[in-house]
């Protein structure tokens, strides 16, 4: 029988699974969403590949995955049985065909994330304490973006990384930019061709220690180039980070 | 000792919270932050008025209440001690001496309110899951504001409350509008001078039943003008439901 290949978009509350990929004995949201297509499948194995694999706590509104399936299953019903078959911590608001030659992780170009903080935790909107990171200290937005600029462009990010033996560390970091929200909160924009491990909460780390004036807005840059890991820049907490987009190449 | 007037604006995620009402054995809003007070001020006992008492699973963003405290607490002290001694469901961002007069539940002048509904529940973003109703068919915003702006004025309200004993049902309803959000989402604003227990989500029931095409949108008038309760109108699930806002008399 024809294999065929799904494109699925799946968003999720990151708080209650131990990250994306699948482990066994833990929850999580690849083996949550696997389980679930095999069921409404009837298959016995479903393999899902994905664009970001997020972090233990990590959240998402537009992860992007592929998988394939046997035969050519019809993808708006595959979507409505999925609502039924799904946790209401995970949702998979687009099913469709994959374009020829998709790959979920291989054809991305860029993805895209947020990363939400409250510098007064006394202000904090409950309703939003599961996505947005309490700060103790007022944060200095103009210093913060003054900072993140430097970053810009394709560099070694391996200051900003967890290490992997033998994987690049050189990316190119496209946006890091911050505004406060008219309810108070500040949110980064953060945009490149691909992140290592971590990269997102380290840079978030190095843009909250200078917007607290622990360090000069010069100091992120100095930590890029000596290209080593540097104690005064800690990886934030994973639940203020959510993986909003994914971009591919225009199908025409 | 002088007794101190302070009002307290306050914010909840209502989905641990038995309502704002202290009731022995529950974990209510008011208990949480009476005790609180209690401790922080160290007082034997705070008594808290509000503006709204939402029920259970109701969220607040702008709730706002008072207590009477002997001596001069510091506001932002208190304001800040409470920050440690509130769980992360509800928060006090802001403390102040109330105006000469001032009673957060009979100086109020408004409330305001704001429903949530997704009606796509395949596409509802599991970060607001626990503050948006999803509604399983597609809903018409044009038929359900048709049906909603014949119901502003000043009504006998009866039909759409649980009735108490004794007490008025009539209200004055200066806003009942949806709007569909760019994210899909449907928003209502509701807007009254106050509201009868379980008015607003039975308001929102009758304007789902119109959006979904169960009901013609002369119909929640008509049930308005009967005077009693109708089968055909559910009251909604609370998690929906968060009061935004209270209005009071400005003090100039």
């Amino acid at each position: 029988m024809r294999v065929n290949r799904l494109r699925l978009d799946v968003a999720y509350d990151g708080t209650s699974f131990s990250g994306w990929a699948a482990q066994s004995g833990r929850r999580t949201v690849q083996g949550v969403i696997e389980a679930a297509l095999e069921t409404v499948l009837r298959l016995d194995s479903v393999r899902l590949t994905c664009a970001g694999r997020t972090d233990a706590g990590v959240h998402a509104r537009g992860q992007v995955c592929h998988c394939d399936v046997p035969g050519e299953p019809d993808p708006l019903w595959l979507r409505r049985r999925l609502v039924g078959a799904l946790p209401a911590d995970v949702r998979v608001p687009t099913v469709a065909a994959a374009p020829d030659g998709f790959d979920a992780r291989f054809s991305a170009l860029w993805r895209r994330y947020s990363y939400g903080i409250c510098d007064e935790p006394g202000s904090m909107d409950p309703l939003q304490r599961h996505r947005v990171l309490a700060w103790r200290r007022p944060l200095d937005v103009a210093e913060m973006n003054s900072a993140c600029r430097q970053l810009l462009g394709e560099h070694d990010f391996a200051a900003y990384c967890r290490r992997r033996q033998g994987a690049s560390t050189v990316r190119h970091l496209r946006r890091l930019s911050w505004t406060r929200l008219s309810d108070g909160m500040l949110e980064a924009q953060v945009v490149a061709d691909a992140f290592c491990h971590s990269m997102v909460r380290a840079l978030v780390g190095a843009a909250v220690a200078v917007g607290e004036g622990r360090l000069s807005s010069v100091v992120p840059l100095e930590v890029l180039n000596a290209g080593v890991r540097d104690p005064r820049i800690t990886v934030v907490a994973p639940h203020g980070l959510t993986l909003e987009e994914v971009g591919y190449p225009a199908h025409d």
